[in-house]
């Protein structure tokens, strides 16, 4: 049977598992990449599982998000990160060196590799012909530790493209007409596979640009084939030899399809506040501008930012706009700084910042107050750009440059394209690994950076003390909270246990201490909201054996079982009624127990049992009955 | 009698006073320079005074220290000095344009003018032959709306310099050598005046590099001639009709003199925790460095910078260390872009900032923990850097690149002079008056930034309760806490007096509040430690007309004064004991008694009698009068 490009990569690098939709399958992984606000977590994993080699072809940590430095814990997670590299053969991108996907897609990105990365942009090396996918740092530590990692296969969605773009438009006004037409939950259980006439008419740049904003459509990764185009990007940077030509069976399937016509495409905008609140920039009149953002991984290219220059070139950026521009690498920044567009900018009035994620996440350049602020990136949640009344619009290079220098937004001017038959690399970012006889045995632990809290295999008895009893549609904020004060110490999961639950109630972590763990009780809905895994963790550390609850939050369930915790539900939801707080409850022959899929629980305080549940995968079993993830990978084979 | 330029100039600028250290003077202001941090409480007292058009030549406000924006109110603030400069006709200077003294030294500095500005090293620009001084923020606001600045007159200090410079040597091994001879204290109550046959031998640039660091001297200001070099560099900046030849007369005597022979200076080092801390580099021994940070108003000239790029040409920043470069302006900025320095700088894995103050400031780039910092800055006093242990030794810009290349501190190395027979100039960062009947009527006020609190004439009786009674040495922390989550409220009294005294009680402000303003009972040195306005505008705020101390901290006396709250101070120190909270106090004829210096004070709860003091000079007791410096200074003139 013919198959999408996508079923391909996914047969090419099957471990285990059958090639359908909805199904667990376990791949091989070629690559992987961090980015530091993940990193730090990524690396005290791998360090737990306790690894000798890499089992990827190439693995690559790169610096780019915590870079202002406010305090000494970013600098404290880079020199961790870099010594974590030099400890375990990774290649260590210093800070400057660029944004993560950029760089990858210049220099390490290949087409038909499969590549996990910490960062929900992952899918930015689809441009190449990668299936780049977006993964917590867990299956990323694992993947480097053992080469694999586990994935519920989705659907493919074809978006067939014909004709070429016009000379004021750009790849981001193609995914912004993507996300108009899907919306963000569109992609929700597909990988996008680009195909059609059109497709050769977009650069690699451009076809990253809009692989990276998949995410944005809730796919679990976009690609385009790998042809031509993407032999004459790989040769311009000097690596012709990473080239495979790649494209799907003739006459293959898709579970869906939508077809675009780059010819007709206009210059588009996102309102606020979300990505797919999509209309043509000629349909808005006359908006004020007080800020434009040039940059993020989605459009910080060589051609992207010349564009921008082009427009630039003997124009006065308006009085009342600030406009921010952050090249998408060293390599990117350096060209400009050579060939003048830099000068260019500079002259225009442009403030010029660091090759970085910078304002795209909030770290830095919030916008005044109810501010209008034209971005280039991603995402314009609500908040996310650090003022919670801003008002963020997400345009093209093009756009966001004719805007700056008219002082409201306007469609973008027409530009040539710009592509160098050979680029410039800077190398003097990058550290190599070295031999592995000479690598550092040590690693840089800041003070702010504590081990990986580690579980114990499962006992098969249990007999602790309910610590908490909490209602309904408790969220992984009141487990953890997360702001501003806190969110140095995400590498510090001792530091964040003093604040588990301090929403709901004061004494949380000394009732943990004091009792050495326990339960906790929960209605439903138990551990909704961020997926962070600290909500895991934190408990994990402070003791917690298992979370009775009416029903659970499916990310923090996966979370849970992870840190080998149990999520246990209620046969009956009235049991919850019978359980106080303080009271001890036994749960007794576990193994078999959740092997059945029922629990018998003993309320000794009480005198009274009741029935708990467990519906989980043998996986999941297997991961609980090994105390976490962790552990279970840490010997895992496949 | 024979002048020094010193008082040459101060006499040329004489409103009032004789000419006598240790008095007195008024003198006429030509220029005033703010920037944002301290610039927004200066443009709201600006506004306080109700001028119809400025009093000085030029007045610029710029935008170089609260850049990193990680909320809207540094966006807000910029907005706010954005309007203010429209509204009264000053020349406004975007983000991105440069650091102040740095941009003012290249565009306005003027040979014989007088400066002053909102910021402590704003002597850089007596490197031009200005007689430059940092001032309070009211200072500034008043010399804008009126022309004069009130100074006790310093003495002079002469430093004889003679030979020149080795090439591995900058100015700021000349001005460390200094430090290390005269220590942070040697320059108190002294302007440093560069006199002898090594001042030719020294650029303008290096010539500011010393005038920069002499506010670490402890001195009122620095000088050096305006001869053939100034009129030089002056012409390369494309305004040599500013030049003014200036030097001191022949035979005049000075205060004091210290001679320096440039040509025995060596790369010199200033070690943690003080600028004085100076040794030469050679003497410290393989020193391990973490991270090198080149920039600030000491040392982002465009010379500076060539130096770095010549050392850095073709060599790796070594990869255990973090290089970061702010260059000093956008004109700086775009030399290097367009001459290759820049793409040199980037190639060798260097990480460009923005031009601003940044790191200098503790605004970002926080050293690891223990981490080992270089930096061509002025001050390495403990945790200004954002890391309470790190080590910042201060270095040139040669040893600051040599030492990131090897690893290590090492003496920088040679290089050629760069400079230039015409400088680019970058105009599109400014935004310049337009004419009187065009210009904006409003403020952009930001939802963080409220009115300036102004007082009432003084009334001649106050009756009211003792809202706190404190012990001795109470600082201005106390008084009006400043960390991370209250510095975005310096333009907000209201929301900043909720924090009064809320070191030493929960309930101040309600306290002032309930009794419409009061009185407080200090001991000894009350209000102790940081220079802060906030710590006497709050208490204005809040209604507070008189503290009653054992003894005042010389500044914070001063602030009190300012803002018309009375320093009294017991003419018995027993009588502190005859006051409790909460007593209600009469302070009657208070107009007669402030002018003997004698008040008598009624304890109405206890029924008793006290003495009170004031000793102050005549312009003092007038502001007292007025209520404050603002209601005296609106409607003086000298």
């Amino acid at each position: 049977m013919p198959k999408t490009l996508t079923y391909k990569l996914i047969a090419s690098h099957l471990l285990d598992g059958d090639l359908e939709a909805g199904k667990e399958v376990c791949l091989k992984i070629n690559q992987t990449l961090t980015q530091d606000s993940t990193g730090t977590m990524v690396y005290l994993q791998l360090e737990a599982l306790d690894v000798d080699k890499l089992a990827t072809d190439l693995s690559v940590a790169y610096i780019d998000h915590n870079m202002l430095q406010a305090g000494f814990e970013n600098a404290d997670d880079h020199a961790f990160i870099q010594s974590a590299a030099e400890k375990y053969g990774l290649i260590f991108s210093k800070p400057g060196g660029g944004i993560c996907h950029q760089v990858h897609l210049e220099r390490f990105g290949r087409p038909g590799a499969t590549l996990i990365g910490s960062d929900s942009h992952t899918p930015t090396a689809g441009g190449l012909g990668s299936l780049a996918i977006g993964a917590g740092g867990l299956d990323v530590a694992v993947a480097m530790a053992k080469g694999f990692y586990f994935l519920t296969l989705p659907k493919v969605y074809e978006v067939y493209l014909k004709g070429s773009l016009k000379a004021n438009c750009n790849a981001k006004d193609v995914i912004l007409t993507v996300l108009q037409k899907l919306s963000v939950k569109g992609g929700v259980g597909y990988i996008m596979e680009y195909t059609g006439p059109g497709v050769q008419n977009l650069s690699v740049p451009d076809r990253a640009t809009i692989c990276n904003m998949g995410a944005e459509l809730g796919a679990t990764s976009s690609i385009f084939p790998s042809d031509q185009v993407t032999r004459d990007f790989l040769r311009a940077h000097h690596r012709e030899g990473d080239f495979l030509e790649l494209g799907p069976d003739p006459g293959a399937s898709y579970d869906a399809r939508l077809e675009i016509d780059l010819s007709a495409i206009e210059p588009m905008v996102a309102k606020p506040h979300s990505p797919d609140a999509v209309v043509p920039v000629a349909e808005i009149d006359s908006l004020k501008v007080d800020q434009v953002a040039i940059g993020s991984c989605t459009n910080s290219s060589y051609a992207d930012l010349m564009a921008v220059a082009q427009i630039l070139k003997g124009h006065r950026v308006h009085p009342d706009v600030s406009l921010v521009i952050s090249p998408g690498s060293a390599n990117v920044l350096k060209m400009l700084a050579e060939n003048g567009a830099l000068a260019t900018m500079i002259a225009s009035g442009a403030r010029i910042l660091e090759s970085a994620c910078g304002p795209c996440i909030g770290m830095g350049q919030a916008p005044k107050s109810k501010g209008i602020s034209l971005r280039t990136f991603n995402r314009n949640f609500k908040g996310r750009s650090g003022t919670k009344d801003a008002q963020i619009y997400l345009v093209s290079p093009q756009t966001a440059a004719s805007s700056a220098i008219k002082g409201y937004l306007t469609p973008g001017q027409e530009v040539d394209p710009s592509s160098l038959s050979s680029y410039d690399h800077v190398n003097d970012y990058f550290i190599y690994p070295k031999e592995k006889d000479q690598r550092r045995k040590d690693l840089a632990m800041g003070p702010n950076i504590k081990p990986f809290p580690l579980n114990d295999p499962l006992e098969d008895q249990i007999q602790k003390r309910v610590l908490l009893k909490v209602q309904d549609n408790v969220t992984t904020d009141d487990i953890v909270p997360s702001h501003a004060g806190l969110l140095p110490y995400r590498s510090n999961i001792p530091h964040l246990a003093h604040y588990a639950f301090t929403t709901l109630v004061d004494d949380f972590y000394d009732r943990a201490k004091k009792n050495n763990g326990g339960f906790i009780l929960a209605g439903d809905n138990y551990g909704q909201g961020s997926s962070r895994e600290h909500a895991a963790l934190v408990p994990l550390y402070l003791g917690v054996k298992a979370v009775l609850a009416k029903s659970f939050a499916r990310i923090h369930r996966s979370n849970l079982i992870n840190s080998g915790i149990l999520p246990l539900t209620f046969a009956d939801p009235a049991s919850y009624d019978l359980v106080d707080p303080e009271d001890e409850l036994l749960l007794d022959n576990l193994h078999e127990g959740l092997a059945k899929g029922q629990i018998l629980a003993f309320n000794k305080t009480k005198g009274l049992a009741f029935s708990l549940e467990f519906k989980g995968s043998p996986r999941e079993l297997a991961i609980l009955l090994a105390g976490g993830n962790l552990n279970y990978s840490k010997h895992l084979e496949v």
